[in-house]
């Protein structure tokens, strides 16, 4: 073997480490487990039918370009239909602005790699998705990870962290229906964010894969649509109104960030699959892409009700939890000192058999042990009232349901943090 | 805007710069121009109903976890045929040795992240692949260029190199029909850089995209067969065997490393597409794809033969192209002081509507302006006469043919090349 891999390594692997969850829920990969854990969509809702057919249409009818290369930016179609869709959406873009990606994940990457140096700050929401922090790590990043509530990243926090860290470059934000949270940005802080953003010069990374599965209440306009200075870079993603397994998504910018990640992407893979690209315009053309998401909507919508009665039916009142109105998740709050991960590892995969993700893993700085992340997108009614009847049951058994520990969490959820901060040297 | 977006970027966009020679023949994307310049497989011999038939039985049979998220490292039906392809060749290895990646570009991008810090060396042939220049230049490495022949990269240059540079960590090599040169590292060169490697403890990085487009002989055994220390990288693809617009490669390394790059690989983009994973493996598993293989070596064979002709029977003696055995390319050279880039923009294109691609941007250090890549892939056998006759009858009429043209080119040929390096001072 080589002599001493580990001095091989490039420095910044030091921040490239498998993450402990992961192999946690790895091994709660047992079929008998009831997993809330993983952030999958209902694989009931793929459009098989209609996928092979657009699949079929794109090999026979124009096979010849669509399984050849393609350009770099993305099949220029896909790119237009992209624009097309955002622009009914309040956004002003045109295809010059759209680059595909290999899933909105490789837009984490790709901005990070454009803007990040070693040392270089981001603002996170507190907690953030875990994607983005193994997206931004390999960058050598510190994290200034900001306060949340139930309208999201706390922009007053943001100001005092920007105030004291002017130049921060990037702040990353999930306004819609947040992983891991289910928490939306309102519309008065989008719009006091977006102004500290013109005052400190930040570019704005909105990544909102969930935003179009909304369950109630009116959608709230995106970062990008209130961006007066083209400094939002916005990611979608098809694989949650479509399938995660076709890996496409998307950016929207100002053509000069465009033009450097496109070059980014030449880089890094040269281009997604154009078979996926194609199959995927054919399919925007041919079906009515807005039903099939309403239908996605409305099966969501019915699990998480069902996720949240079974929570209050079955839970002590020292836990809370998130009421999202879209999205996959809900986001539980035990009292002080109750340690998630030890639960899950302890408790609730060997006693009940039901897994969720413990929240330590979301947070950029200062880990919080008293979460969890639970999805209700992949388990059917049924499972779900079972699954999470049997572990609120056994968290009551540990927990009881004294008072003093109702007010933990309401002083919890309302509580100051503090400006959580790692800095590292510029090297 | 943002105020200085050039202000904004992390420095390593200094080293991400737009090609000028993409740029070029971007604008020689007339359909009137005959191109000898992409890289691309023939689309006529794409297994269309073939590849229908499996993304149907893919999406149909088994959509539910074919469009669903999957591990990164792969699917594993697909790393377990992989292996036993390799092992087929002679590479002991199994799944566990296996990453599939979004073409092997991205093994490039990957194994330059894992391994390299700014300033630090990469050896590299002299011309080397372009595309493997724009993955590794984001991690700012310096380059050491060293010298080719007929056998491929010349393994005494490569030990002065080394004893000069003890601490390079990576070389980089395409030992089968190398990108752009078409030449192949004979078996006791191959045999020499191993035991080179073993001794100034390098990591080798094989990337061998073209290696099954055997023409004639026989199969030369891979780098990674002749590894005893487990230190070669190999990178395979799908996109010269079946089709690049799956955008399908792997990479065959020891465990260790395999963790590693999944870790990466995760960041980057999750994983690969599980559908054009899903449906490669079961067209592994139902069709002979070594049989495909054998119809693109035979076109391609006669293709290479057309384009050989051609160029014997019309360009100058001065000039000189390599006889590849296999793969999409041949390299010309022409006489010292003959600039391929200046005679492709302000004669071949306007005059004859010919492109090819000048050689100067295949050098990672000192560029050589008397070179060109040709492909003989895409364009039919009159086309390829009639466009490689065109272009030799327009270079004779500059050079002529006289005898000194001729020498230059003799001693341009064997003549010595010095190590070529460049440095970044380390941060």
């Amino acid at each position: 073997m080589i002599r001493g891999l580990a001095a091989a390594l490039a420095t910044r692997m030091a921040r490239v480490k498998p993450s402990a969850i992961r192999e946690l829920l790895r091994l709660g990969a047992d079929p008998q487990i009831i997993s809330f854990g993983g952030g999958y969509p209902d694989p009931a809702l793929f459009p098989l039918e209609k996928l092979s057919a657009v699949f079929e249409q794109a090999i026979i009818g124009q096979g010849r370009s669509a399984l050849q290369y393609t350009l770099s930016t993305g099949m220029p179609r896909l790119r237009e239909q992209i624009a097309e869709r955002m622009a009914r959406q309040g956004v002003r873009c045109s295809a010059e602005n759209v680059l595909i990606l290999q899933g909105a994940q490789q837009g984490l990457d790709l901005v990070a790699k454009m803007l990040v140096d070693r040392g270089d700050l981001i603002i996170t929401e507190n907690p953030t998705f875990l994607g983005a922090l193994i997206a931004f790590n390999p960058y050598e990043p510190g994290y200034l990870a900001i306060r949340m509530d139930r309208e999201g990243m706390d922009t007053e926090h943001l100001e005092e962290a920007l105030t004291e860290h002017p130049r921060v470059k990037l702040l990353y934000t999930m306004p819609d229906f947040q992983n891991p949270t289910g928490v939306s940005l309102s519309l008065a802080r989008r719009r006091r964010l977006i102004e500290l953003a013109n005052r400190f010069d930040l570019i704005v990374l909105e990544d909102t894969p969930y935003r179009e599965i909304r369950f109630e209440g009116e959608p709230i306009p995106t970062l990008k649509s209130l961006d007066t200075e083209g400094r939002v870079i916005y990611l979608g993603s098809f694989s949650k109104i479509l399938a995660p397994g076709l890996r496409l998504g998307w950016v929207v910018a100002e053509p000069e960030l465009i033009h450097e990640l496109g070059l980014l992407k030449l880089a890094a893979d040269t281009q997604c699959s154009t078979l996926s690209m194609a199959a995927t315009s054919l399919f925007l053309e041919r079906y009515d892409v807005e039903a099939h998401i309403e239908i996605i909507r409305e099966t969501y919508r019915r699990k998480k009700e069902a996720m949240l009665a079974a929570i209050r039916g079955s839970f002590p009142r020292a836990v809370s939890c998130t009421n999202p109105h879209g999205g996959m998740f809900t986001w539980l709050t035990f009292p002080a000192g109750f340690d998630t991960t030890q639960f899950l590892a302890n408790e609730a995969l060997p006693k009940v058999k039901v897994a969720y993700v413990p929240g330590a893993t979301f947070f950029p700085v200062t880990e919080e042990i008293n979460h969890a992340r639970m999805s209700y997108t992949t388990q059917d009614h049924g499972t779900i009232t079972r699954g999470v009847t049997a572990l609120g049951k056994l968290v009551s058994s540990f927990l009881g349901d004294e008072p003093e520990c109702v007010a933990a969490v309401a002083e919890g959820s309302r509580g100051k943090t503090l400006l959580q901060c790692t800095t590292l040297p510029r090297s």
